[in-house]
């Protein structure tokens, strides 16, 4: 099963890089940088205010949409209804990170509440994912040393990665921004969720010979992504069917 | 004409290390540690707070201001109004970056408020110039890979940069910042302007080649700007006249 | 003197590795992914929600708390407010860092208020120290090229160290989280705030030969810093008693 998939995976890598999709982020303020520069390392063009008052329109401009749920505060869970409303009307897809809601019994009823409103994809760890109850035909990503990829009885698990992706604040951040982007140019979101997972896996691969810690794997983990190739991800992808 | 400029520009590349103007920021909060690493990298000395309880006590301690309206929120529209009011009274020049007020019409028509409000410098990409009436007296810097100052009938181009400037979010902001760190050191605007993207430009030439991508790119350019020399800029700088 | 404290402070970096405390950070915007970064490097769960909705779940979750005061504004004084009383129901202890609250006059006196709810540490730099009147009981972490730890009539200073440190921002708010850390696995305050200056000064000599400038030498420092070793401390540490 490997092979078709990483052909399409290579392929949206190619698509991201032509099109240049916008991806509009509420992103938790920790990690907007590192998020804004690993989109545009990879092709994508980030955009990330968090104001009720202009976040609609950023969204109308924007291709796909990517809620994450850290640093969560009530202008923010404000932007977030109004993006969704827009992203609703222009029929933009989103995908979700509720980061750190095992933290916060609010935010895990924040994020219940916008699962029901039909992400495609939900990006979680393990704890988070054992909160939230997934809604029937959204995509959960669940992130870790191996990433798995579910829909239904359907599973895949994405085995590139490295270690130093853990030590670094907001690499789980940014794949949730990556499967947006991913998602901006592919209507399948199983797909779309596992060629990101690749894309991020490969790249952290390529990356870690260049770097002697998680302080440089950082900046070399952007090198990797605004130089990886479809070539890289037929040579150094690794995926495979899981029992369902 | 380009001589008597780098000549310009290399003494306030000097005169901004001796004297470690203050420099404070109401900065979009995607790029705030970049912008500040970079004007340290320089010799200034960077503040950013946003909030309106404190703001005019940061401005009157600084000796100029850089405005960008990236990630703007009800609190820093106000924090902007009571730090120019501040900046008046002081008589600090400012520089204004109106980032991505092309995605926002609220945004623009607060872009256009401020521009009356007389910056010295108006920084921009050239979608967010087209957008906005520059009014006279106000510097016009057009951002691009050469940038373009001009002031009425006087234009220049500086040719310096790199194309991975682009790719790492935040050099344009990063620029802004520049400015404003100039036109605390010298008082005539257009020169302040074309002085501090000449020092970004050369700072960029000099870090690529230490550089493998954007992600170690932007690391090698604080590394360029904290280690640029007035001889730098003599050496490396390229400057002329447009028609105007 | 320098030997027992030296061989405790290799004790507690090991101990901080081993236990990999939670560290809950009322953070500034600018420094957020550093600290983040910084205290995963060395062992530490970082967390950085200000919400005032969500901050006391985080607290309780956690086994310190650092209180930076830089960017502050009403809902993260709120907040603090509401952090320091959970951090008190559930007896974890808090360092306080007063960061600029020498350029503004209410936020010197929102961190008297603060010294007197008791936190184990307040570090600043020698300005702040300048206008704050230290409690007694309070330790007191005073950050320059060397930096001085004082208790009453104790006091020491640790030599180690980098220049650098000073041109990269938010090194010094990364100490006030840092010195959060070791007090999560130290009930003594002032060996905790020795040791955590310790653990920082000898990671910024040891990175500083792998950065060409203050831009490498960041991601250089957090590289040290998850390499540091306990021998590292007892090789390199300098620290020594003063004059009380």
């Amino acid at each position: 099963m490997s092979g078709p998939m990483l052909k399409r995976a290579a392929d949206l890598v190619e698509r991201l890089r032509t099109r240049g999709p916008r991806v509009h982020c509420l992103m938790n303020t920790v990690v907007q940088k590192l998020v804004a520069d690993g989109l545009s390392a990879l092709g994508a063009i980030p955009s990330m205010t968090s104001s009720p008052e202009e976040v609609a329109a950023f969204v109308r401009k924007a291709d796909a949409l990517c809620v994450n749920l850290g640093t969560l505060d009530a202008a923010r869970r404000e932007a977030i209804g109004l993006a969704l409303a827009a992203a609703g009307e222009a029929g933009r897809p989103w995908a979700l990170d509720p980061a750190h809601c095992d933290y916060s019994p609010p935010r895990a009823a924040f994020a219940e509440g916008l699962l029901a409103r039909g992400p495609a994809v939900l990006r979680a760890n393990p704890a988070e994912h054992a909160l939230l109850a997934v809604p029937e035909g959204v995509v959960g990503v669940v992130t870790g040393l191996h990433d798995r990829i579910v829909l239904g009885q359907r599973a895949v698990a994405v085995e590139n990665g490295h270690e130093w992706m853990a030590k670094v604040t907001g690499t789980g951040c940014l794949s949730g921004a990556v499967i947006a982007a991913f998602l901006a140019v592919e209507d399948e979101p199983f797909a779309a969720a596992a060629s990101a997972m690749l894309a991020i896996g490969v790249a952290a691969e390529l990356a870690a010979p260049h770097a002697r810690g998680p302080g440089t794997f950082e900046p070399a983990l952007l090198d990797a992504l605004a130089a990886l190739s479809p070539q890289d991800i037929l040579d150094h992808g690794r995926i495979g069917d899981e029992q369902g």
